[in-house]
């Protein structure tokens, strides 16, 4: 464990604050990474850079390598995914700008920075470092299946890519403003950037990976809670084995269940529907029982994005009604969110 | 999706046969590997080395090196674990004399037998290789969940080591009696080395468990039976998502629940209950049927080998009239082992 420790530690200690590089982005879709800094870490941005050709922006200052680095900035953090998951060539005249100016890089691509030959000898010759996010810590044990101490939420999805991570940054943040001791726990590339620190749930080995989940909550005080990003969906024909492990080692309290409104179809998977929430809810309860008996789901988290708002006060009247539970659209706020924290503390 | 099957294949291809190397085991429980190769793949071991001191034997021929060379065995297998899953040094002498007497080195461990400076270099110099099977193959894909052709039966544990690689071996020799098209594709390293083939399942990074699972038993023909080495256990609090990931990809038709009589508690995370087999039954056709609606449970598989005949005859029929399912122990055979095989074709 200390070892798990001590790398959580190297990277909680990522060099902060960051450019946000866009790349030559013209769909906001593969920015995700860039505007969930821009919305959950924005004192930690110091403004964005970008390719020629880019037309998604983030509306915050844009600055040359140099002029970030004289506004402070430590690191260039890549905020854009691209379908394959690799870096182009047409970004790389920037990056190395970026290593020359003396910011070091982050990224959090399945391709790593550090198997770019040109990348690697820049970081060398400016003395930088070339950061991968989606590593996991060297020397993770085997989950132990212990009890830890405080409190834990897990937030648990119908499906991948639908508002995970934004709910529990939301319930953090509400957390805080009642003045309840609470940290976010990011699973994912982004919300590790936004946190500065987590695990890489994806990318460790399969036999680690609750005990990844482990290490990533560690026993805390009775009456502090994590907040932990779920990932992918119990039912995802490709990542139910994460979210297992996950759901495994964190040991939650508490879940809330994160849905989109009308998606029907798996992302990606357009083969397999989505499981309804009475499902998600009941599976997910019966598996998670097992290391922690107590586990209990507070509520919905009900992505609206799509409606109006209207339309989306009505569809979250409707499904609280059907499951009798409290349902919220975290990104509306309101009355109905804090009564689903409410419901997390009951 | 080429790349994988490319790998699958040279993993088919470890060079054989082999000499089973013992290490200096005093205790039968370490050496499973051995015991495994010796019971399931006899005609690929032309006998038997240890170090001085071992006290375990597999009753094969012992033979130096060199006389397993002349004798035509192409590699010497590491046939026992320890504890920690590390090479210790008092083993080196004989690796490398093997390697000295022309023979390649396979191991199945954690610890990688090319992270040993002496072996590399003793390799590099005799021309030799080091195989290790519990490194997946690169470049695989993220599931699909598309239906393949072909049959599929997965062998499914209460808990780990009970006997889940031995019920799919015996099923597939059983098949075979049958004049039915059937193959054992193994999951764990004694399974590959048996096989010459397979997928270390709990060494593949996570998001690609079930993909991996996928590329295990590819598409075949229609009436060929692909019978998957099972691992883990649904309700392990460590390694319940490999379990999953191996359910979903393997996308069985049949399961075979595998049991060991009077096993209460997990083998090393002794404060969790062993599932009812009841329990073990409902969650894997649950959780199994997102990726085959048509999944069913043929029966029981019940590891007696505590017992007496006539105790474990008892026991087998106790099961069987509790639950309504064919139950045998496939190590005793019989009828009732014939019944369960009849149950998986029905």
């Amino acid at each position: 464990m200390q070892t798990v420790v001590t790398q959580l530690r190297e990277v909680e200690a990522l060099p902060q604050p960051y450019l946000l590089f866009l790349g030559d982005t013209t769909q906001p879709g593969y920015a995700k990474t860039a505007f969930g800094l821009r919305d959950w870490a924005r004192v930690r941005c110091v403004g964005e850079y970008a390719c020629e050709g880019a037309t998604v922006g983030t509306g915050l200052p844009f600055m040359t390598p140099v002029q970030a680095r004289v506004a402070g900035a430590r690191a260039l953090v890549i905020g854009v995914a691209n379908p394959g998951g690799h870096i182009p060539a047409t970004w790389l005249p920037a990056l190395l700008d970026a290593l020359h100016a003396g910011l070091d890089l982050i990224g959090g691509m399945h391709a790593r920075l550090g198997a770019i030959e040109s990348l690697r000898n820049a970081a060398l010759v400016h003395g930088r470092r070339l950061i991968d996010v989606r590593e996991p810590p060297a020397g993770l044990p085997v989950a132990s299946g212990r009890k830890r101490s405080g409190r834990r939420l897990l937030t648990v999805g119908t499906d991948c890519a639908l508002g995970k991570k934004y709910t529990a940054l939301s319930i953090v943040r509400a957390l805080r403003e009642r003045d309840i001791d609470a940290d976010f726990r990011a699973s994912g590339q982004t919300g590790i950037l936004i946190a500065g620190g987590g695990m890489p749930m994806d990318a460790v080995v399969a036999d680690f990976a609750a005990g990844a989940a482990e290490a990533l909550s560690p026993d805390a005080g009775a009456e502090h809670w994590d907040v932990i990003e779920g990932q992918g969906s119990l039912s995802h024909p490709a990542y139910a084995g994460v979210s297992l492990a996950l759901l495994h080692g964190s040991q939650p309290d508490v879940i809330v269940v994160c849905h989109e409104h009308g998606r029907e179809r798996m992302l990606g998977h357009e083969h397999y529907a989505v499981p309804s929430l009475e499902e998600t809810i009941d599976i997910a309860l019966r598996l998670g029982a097992r290391t922690n008996p107590a586990i209990r789901c507070a509520g919905v988290s009900l992505n609206t994005g799509q409606l109006e708002e209207g339309a989306a006060r009505l569809a979250i009247e409707e499904v609280g009604a059907r499951l009798g539970l409290p349902v919220a659209d975290p990104m509306r706020g309101g009355g109905s969110f804090e009564r689903l924290v409410d419901a997390c503390l009951a």
